[in-house]
């Protein structure tokens, strides 16, 4: 159920304890791809995901501005700190379990927000407010994983497939060329660049030009199925915390 | 423009500095009218503010968790604290800024979020890290503003005009029979209530039968109106500190 | 009882919940009123309104330093930030609270307080901390409260009546010359400056001159009939929260 | 010159630099000594110094509440956490500071303030906002510093000089009988107490019958001939940091 | 060069501008090996580092305790909130810079803090206080990585290299007994588990008997010649941020 | 039990609920001593303290970066803020009280330190988190305690018996030659200095030329000795509060 078109009365009768919380950024993708493409991704994901369940699932509304300072060279990228990302999206979580939806996926669009929703599960799973677990859509989408890189062909792929009113298809070719090839600045493991700009000419890693609508359509599959997965596992998952040893 | 549709390299060649976020608020408003009612609002109010300058503006994406505790009571109310609210809107600002959008009008749909609102653009001001207006489209529409209540008639009008396909209309009548009269429970001029449930049976207030879908076509033309007034008035502002007397 | 001249024995005897903190503010009031002048109308009203009630009622020192950095053009004015306001007012009421005074209403001096003294209530009262109601004498004068300036006549009127040797009475001419007619710069009902020196010469906003003592002989009635009304109704509210529902 | 009676355009013209800030507490001080008496004993000191300076110096209006959660077993002290009373102090004094009053002793009246106006202290200076020094008059009165308690012999001696009508001098040998010899319960120089209930009954420590009116006189006058050789020193030292070595 | 054991003319003198922090955990790694893991192994690797490269490098004492939580339930684990750690290393980096030691390696031998360090180490970059790159020995040495658990082959083999009198050989049978095979519990590429209890009967991942001294003496060759590439990347690297684009 | 070396199932087994947490700093003190001195002396302590007492407590690593900006000007002295340093104190401490450690002694060798652990140790007290104490070494050492300076005679001459080989013998003259008489820069009691570089030419207060290794020898015994008390003390303490009075 989407809960911005419902009403009060809709979530009371509802009675579910599960809910999705798309999370996204509004951030540059390149010069052909637009900067709402992890919003768009994550809320297509979700909405996917909620069809394949036997459950009744509450949508949220998508949290539109994530972590994403390492953009900020490229113009039109928004960001808030990690603290401020973290608290907006446990207590928007705490919210939701103060009417007793307390099993959470969020489902997330974006690298930069992954490190912080861990840590916000964590911080509500074990105060017990909410049993809280991140999904990230390009992480479980099997052996197209290995090709996830930023604007690049995956997230171009599912936009085609969901949005493809956004893709400047004119503008690939300049997107493909001043790509980077990889995600940052590698020594001994350690990513040497913090910003995206010192590695990407134009914000692009990966080649859009792999990322057919076909694909699109197979990752939205994949994608789906990993969540709906997810969402049964949470749904059932025993969440009290252990003992002490 | 919409900053979610458009690349980075659309944001460079655009070169504004004038931009409008909508703020909202995903909360109860009564039977009838659904959660998302003040991001719908506030997105409506903010498009058809912008088609009515002749300026190059950008529509970031709304804010949809805002500041509702009060609200609590009633299922599917999402909120955050002031705190994290503050945060979440000025850091969003400062990240326009820091590409140049230096003027921004923080385009609010719900009462609870005009405080907050009111001392993130001082902050943001005094800082000279951006000059920010807050603009609560029901505050500007004329005399109607009198009737402001919540999913009372202003409200329900405007829906009615932007998105009448959630309207419950089969549950008006029920929305007026438990609606309160006027938000609050006042003696002396201060409000003893900090909780709308203790002074609304079904979170109404105002009776959402006098907002008929003219009166919401009105609404949003007084709206737009003062809206795009302001934009120009924030467009031309100096805004430079005065000297210490 | 004046809290500050009473013993811990005294107050333990009284076995008092209800409290008043006086909360101020030391800034600028023009070239002709002290920047003392919200504290001491502040404790004026406070000290008139409980007289006026058969309740024991404990009196607080007033909090001298609040949200004015809006005047900070103006020397001698003294503030600080929304955050630690909040913080010293809510703090301060736990305080109370803790020795089972848990009833306190905030009466206020300052325009500038207002906002942030309703979130601290609040906040006290959904924690089940206190039931803490703020109060602003001004807002609860009748048909004066129009009037309400900065510095000007309902300030100079109940200042000629609390303290008239601070009331420079060879400056009114001047501080009515140099002032603005009303608070702010608005544009479509929003208020475009943040700092008074933007629409005010000397600090004042409406006519000193207007602010006779006789007129500050009523003020401080009405304001004092007005408290004290609501000292009974804050006495006796019922301040459970609502249920959900 | 009292800040909070004079006017804007007053401290326009004065262009001191050199301000006090009186810093108290409201707490209890035993049976027989009001809860505001760290706050009197403040203020007295300040304005005593204030007389022996040849030099214009601000006074502004003392902070009333300090940290005093050690007392809170004793009804009607107040007290805010240390975090929030260190932003209070600081935020007011850098409002100071904006004005050019970059030079303020913080005439302190309470034991338990002293470890964080200190800190306070080394933090405006450290970040160039002002020089701040923190003074605390019983232990600037030669060896009277030695008996200093709680509500013992000095304060009850600088009361009854200052304030004699607060002094419950029927409750003088109540207060004797119920009072700590010593403050604290020391083992190997470590203090196991945290809060004065735990080695004194009534909360006083020392003898307050040892606190005669004419020790009260000869504590103001050493205390404000300290403040004022300390108002010459801040007014003249040299402040800018020194170079790293 | 140690700088516990140097004085501070000694650093004076060595006018270097490169360091590396050790960060630790003291945490449970089961029945077998200490609590003090990934603190000794983190100095180890570090130390071993240093004498590889042709650069005076600064070596700091260790941050003995990090992010650790989800191992509360084995006695002993310390921890701190990911907020506290972030601030202790971030400021423990700045006063490094303070003295122009601006290029900094955090030499980490716990997974937990991985993120956190990142995260700090962008701080500390985009804000121009210092250059700080983490580095996590157990990524860096190549094939062996695949292996790491908690407690496992890597950590007991690097142990029995650095410190193997505190490897209890009697408790290994033990430990590879009631070890989990892998950390965490997943559905859909997303860790259902929040703390290690979850899926580790005494705390161990992997089989520690894999861990051999020579395989230990491996990892630290490895892993020291992974830092020494680093810290001569660190060294050189252009660190101002780039342009806008 | 030294913790860092011992196992979970070591501490499990164990069933103490008394440790003492050694905090240091890395610091300049002086050209002949070594600026981990504070956390080698405290650690010197806290073991020495620990074989004297007839209980089982656990010992855990130092923590080694504290409140050391007053000496910024000397180059490798570290440190973090007093909030960062407090959390993080406070933080580990609440994690050995997770496993029923709640009995805690901060054995501490910086003065910087002191009102910091003060403050965290009453507020773990007071919320009722765990016991903690803190000792600082050089205040309870009979009358060497007036000796006290910094990198002076007491802690030259502990150095000279725990860590002779750290201390620069050739330097010692120097040292001394740099010195200042006594800690500060006072007028009426207050300390005009905040930064030690204000008062010493090379950071020693003191003369290191009286700290032998004899009186180190016995400064380790009283230290030791006093330690031994405290724990026995804190061991035994009633740490309920009292009631209210």
């Amino acid at each position: 159920m989407d809960l911005a078109s419902a009403t009060w009365t809709d979530v009371r009768d509802l009675e579910s304890e599960l809910a999705v919380v798309p999370v996204g950024s509004t951030e540059q993708h390149g010069p052909h791809a637009p900067l709402g493409t992890d919003v768009l991704t994550a809320e297509a994901v979700a909405d996917a995901g909620l069809e394949r369940v036997d459950r009744t699932v509450i949508r949220t509304p998508a949290i539109p501005v994530g972590i994403a300072e390492e953009h900020r060279q490229f113009p039109g990228t928004m960001w808030v700190s990690p603290d401020t990302f973290r608290s907006y999206v446990r207590e928007s979580v705490q919210s939701l379990a103060h009417h007793g939806i307390e099993r959470v996926v969020l489902v997330n669009g974006h690298g930069g927000n992954v490190d912080a929703l861990r840590e916000v599960g964590a911080r509500l799973t074990r105060d017990g407010d909410a049993y809280a677990v991140p999904f990230t859509w390009f992480e479980a989408v099997g052996g197209h994983s290995a090709d996830m890189g930023h604007g690049g062909p995956l997230e171009t792929a599912l936009l085609r497939r969901v949005a493809p009113e956004l893709v400047r298809e004119g503008r690939i070719e300049t997107a493909r060329d001043g790509a980077a090839d990889g995600w940052g600045d590698w020594t001994s493991h350690a990513n040497l660049a913090y910003d995206s700009a010192e590695f990407s000419e134009n914000g692009v890693v990966g080649d859009p030009a792999e990322g057919e609508k076909e694909r699109g359509e197979e990752l939205l599959e994949l994608a789906a199925d990993s969540l709906a997965r997810l969402l049964d596992a949470v749904a059932e998952r025993e969440v009290s915390r252990p003992d002490g040893r």
